[in-house]
């Protein structure tokens, strides 16, 4: 099964999810910079989401560079990443609308972790149809990075609910680290 | 003529609708428990309706593949297939907010019971076009599975106005059946 | 220049608009058909517009097919027509809620007349390039289907302050006999 | 890398901003000529940022033309302009409401500013992965239009909160001078 319609379909998602957010910056009344000012958290929240997704697509779109083919577990792996990723303009949302308070914070976390998460499970996925000669295999390893972050993830979440700015640290940390994209797969996808 | 824009078309739309839905789930006021418990049964029929158009999408995908190309009278029945999915956004919503009531619980049948037939329509067109040699008809053979799904739709519709969470059951049912992409299509594609 | 591209930024807007209008059936508060009713002008002016844009989307298609490239002026062509087409969703819901009032009837046929122009400008620039062996002016001709929809639409919006519902009888008619894909093009295709 | 999801995510990320402007058009209570009249400045408005986005989107599909390949820096360069495309129909809604009032003037140009800067951006990384004979550097050259256009933006911004329509003035002046798409890339593409 050809990998193209489920490339064109993840980009239409992601792209609508993207732009979507930027609707919660409601136009407010008034032309002055008061107006401007209960806008800035959500404004925030919604460049490191902007952010987030597009380390994901950027991601999304090596890990399917390496895949040939495609199957049905793949494509439902796929569509389980793109439910998580459906949930983050909603928690952007919240989170900047109620200023990094505890529980939003918290279930931005949750829902970066289980993004993760499937992220994983679409990548084995990927893998197991490979085969043995995988090419995504050699180029990802062990995946140190992927599981530094969801441990980074996991933790974040309990850490909202005492020091709240300390799990938005850890969102940003996370985010500057893969703003790299994915290099051992380009590598790997020139040296062969 | 080419199938690569029916596919596209599709995929947009379809992408819209998946991700559209989750506008649904509107920033409460408010940074507490509280404020998601009334989100939950909305967020439920959202996962619900998720998967629903997943599987359309998955199996508009493999019969799709099966199709080399496409006239007229497959690009309108593909028109009337999405019509009937774009409803589901607005059923779904209806039927969290209502907290799963008679009627909305009943016309959130109809719309899927509808989407079946217009999928039934367009899987009809294509093998016609195909003609007597048809790959998806050998694949989809007598359809029992279609036509098993479309019965029980037809009856929660009814069934939503004595016993609602009977209805809910039943289309968790279908889905959970469904959430197997085709093997079939996928079985004689790979014989062929 | 590719006209990939082209197709497919067209087949984003047009799936954009045609989902997006389905966001003007709000869901309704209460459970009960009383809560239905007044959204029933609205849901069949969308099923109008629906079938218009899905008719639009099915011509362009269609006459995107016989060429083989495109060039700035088609580019801005096409974009002239899609701003067009992205007011259908405003005044269809304006005219819905106003139970095909004068006015909002009216102005739903003036966007129509302007989409329809815009397609005979956009066909000119392809047949333009195209030249004097142009595929698409042997498939059109004189157009008379074209000619004749949009003074049907003209006539409807002065009429609209009259008989509004005789106005609305016309868009339904220019849409029924629009149902058909064009043919012609399919046929010239075909023999050649 | 091959460019194409590059495009694909492009084309989806700008219909989608295309389109949702129009979605602050709202559906007014009432069917006669004065609701309509609050909505001309917004409707203004939404026409100049159609244009404008429907420029960027043309000269991207040029630039993109040029380009065989995409690395990493690329698709970040990309992501970092559709981001502040992003940010056009918010800006778009606050001006047409506050009828070129100051502020929102002025973070209007701010806006296209920065996107005029982004693109310049995306376009160094394409010119520098091409190497010594890219074609997009031959097609540019000096690329004075981009810069006059940058300057021209930079100016009116402080403007507006001194003659805000004059900073209006510009960005139309700055529209109309690039609503020709960019002849240079199509002769030097031509010429090669």
């Amino acid at each position: 099964m050809s990998k193209a319609r489920l490339e064109a379909f993840s980009d239409g998602v992601i792209a609508i999810l993207i732009t979507i957010m930027v609707l919660e910056l409601k136009v407010p009344q008034g032309a002055t910079l008061q107006v401007l000012r209960p806008l800035l958290p959500i404004a925030l929240s919604y460049v490191l989401s902007f952010v987030n997704i597009g380390i994901y697509w950027n991601n999304h779109h090596h890990m399917l560079h390496t895949a040939e083919r495609v199957n049905g577990k793949i494509l439902w792996a796929n569509l389980h990443l793109l439910f998580w990723l459906s949930l983050i303009p909603f928690t952007t949302g919240w989170m900047g609308e109620n200023h990094a308070a505890a529980l939003p914070t918290s279930v931005y976390g949750l829902v970066l972790f289980c993004a993760a998460i499937a992220y994983t499970i679409l990548q084995k996925a990927i893998i197991t149809m490979q085969g043995s000669r995988s090419k995504l295999a050699a180029a990802v390893g062990k995946d140190k990075k992927a599981k530094f972050s969801a441990t980074l993830y996991a933790a974040a979440i309990p850490i909202a609910f005492v020091y709240s700015w300390v799990s938005i640290g850890i969102y940003v940390f996370v985010a500057l680290i893969w703003l790299v994209p994915d290099r051992r797969i380009e590598k790997t996808l020139i040296d062969a």
